[in-house]
């Protein structure tokens, strides 16, 4: 029962309020005054309204927000973004936003002078509990509705799609309790980030200290850091954050003249695409990103087209990648 | 003496022409009529014309056109050109336009109606022999300018800045040599592409045979098949056109039960980010990404403020990275 989005944009210049705001109504959505709900009903009343979806899905561009394109995980996602954008005939505008560059919110504001249609944001603000998300809600509120891959705010008003770091740890954690190891050890990135945050609870609740999780940066550096110091606390098994934080992790262990696996076993997590070349090949979690990204756009899609989407996150499952970093555990 | 490009409009509209017309006219180009080139020169006669430069960018997105960012090589360009970009105050869309999904010819065509102020292709058409560049033309003429990374086409009125493949076969074949290796091979991937051309000529001028030059694909499987050949006719060292071949090259290798470098030594060709994880550690000659990226964003600059840019084709000199996939030669 919801109009199209030109149909909303009607009701809206006849009600005189915002599409965002004739959506909230129509949707049954609280935060609209009752006087401007009654002017959209009457607007309604007055010019009726299209049940049936356009097949169109419009024009204007795709903005996808990223951190980075030197990370192999944000490099997948983004490849993959423009795959399934293209196979739907909309153009992408990939903005790199993220420390040490143009902020998402300077991007945002930019792109307010640009025809965009919608938003994909990948491990964006809602991943950072540091971050604002206030940039994002004014553009929903202006019409360009956003999807989140890899981050959840709850005061957001879009469709969330996650891999579910919880399960990342729990089956990192049962592959390595089958070698025998007790001592494991999760190294993650700055506990700012989501992902930091879902994986240490995982990991805590699976059983293990507080001592056993260091959190330094989702780099080769910060892995090898994060690895030197749980091995000189005697853990056998290190879960790491990410691909490269794991590389960093390895290369420590290498460092100090220790086998992998034979001394220290390493998990890692995105399996991005060149984890079975490294030495050792790589044991890691991969996360789903054809289909974490099909669904986005598939959300985002639908948005555009005025459609009601879900705003419940959508958990999708990681695999275990078991190739040569991992091993039976010995004493060292 | 080049007027700025708001200057170049205002002639052109007296004119009766186009920019880029105005533009040959006033840089003394071939391929005007001599009518055109009087009206021309009677607008700048009625009109005068600005010798400063504007300081200002102006407005306009940048579109960067890479084929791919699943390639690791790929996606450290735009992530280069990303961070240039954004120092200069500019915002990218970044198509990935090629094989398999949207050509480079129906984005550029899309593009055209969007406020696009100049084009930087990586890797694209211009370095395709089977492929048109009249999209390039076409646009350049309506007053988009545009660069080219590593893909020279002398019919387009561009700036081109390559990383010379010429001299990256070179040291390649050097290094080889001081191992006391003399069955060298070469592995590129479609002899279409430039860089493939350009490698095995220069690959040739060392001395070798046509027989030791395997053309398949630019990936891992491309890789594997090429050094499968090579070796089965008696090579102890292989030169790869990409990092990613090298991985295959190296598999290939494993796959037989041979060491690497023992048995075969393996270079590879841009240095990725993760090739000193890969086992063994990738023996390989680095793209000077960042000082190709910065160079072909001011030509861009430059030529969007509607200053004259150089169109020779720039070379890049490579280093080599002497890592573990290269070693002395072994009587196999």
């Amino acid at each position: 029962m919801i109009p199209t989005r030109a149909r909303l944009a009607d009701l809206a210049a006849e009600a005189g309020v915002s599409t965002a705001t004739v959506s909230r109504v129509l949707n049954d959505k609280p935060g609209v005054a009752e006087s401007t709900r009654a002017a959209v009903l009457a607007a309604v009343q007055a010019l009726g309204f299209q049940t049936e979806p356009e097949q169109s899905d419009g024009e204007g561009l795709i903005a996808v927000m990223i951190p980075e394109l030197a990370n192999p995980s944000f490099a997948a996602f983004a490849n993959q973004l423009a795959l399934v954008l293209t196979a739907a005939g909309r153009q992408m505008i990939l903005c790199t936003a993220g420390p040490g560059g143009t902020s998402e919110e300077q991007y945002l504001d930019e792109l307010l002078g640009v025809e965009i249609a919608g938003i994909i944001s990948v491990s964006g603000s809602p991943a950072d509990s540091l971050a604002s998300h206030e940039h994002y809600q004014r553009l929903i509120d202006a019409g360009v509705p956003a999807v989140f891959i890899n981050g959840y705010a709850s005061t957001v008003d879009g469709a969330f799609f996650s891999c579910s770091d919880a399960e990342a740890v729990t089956i990192s954690v049962a592959h390595l309790r089958s070698y025998g190891h007790e001592r494991i050890g999760l190294a993650v990135g700055q506990l700012r980030y989501q992902p930091s945050q879902r994986k240490r609870a995982a990991f805590l609740a699976q059983g293990f200290d507080e001592s056993s999780v260091v959190s330094t940066f989702f780099t080769v550096e910060g892995g090898q850091a994060a690895a030197a110091r749980l091995i000189d606390a005697g853990h056998t098994a290190i879960i790491c954050g990410s691909d490269v934080m794991a590389l960093g992790a390895i290369r420590e262990a290498h460092t100090r003249g220790l086998d992998v696996p034979g001394d220290v076993s390493v998990v890692g997590y995105d399996d991005t695409p060149l984890m079975a070349f490294t030495n050792p090949a790589l044991t890691t979690v991969r996360q789903p990103v054809p289909a974490m990204a099909q669904a986005a756009v598939g959300a985002l899609l639908t948005a555009i087209r005025g459609l009601p989407t879900d705003r419940a996150e959508m958990l999708f499952h990681p695999d275990l990648i078991i190739r040569q970093s991992t091993g039976p555990v010995h004493a060292r």
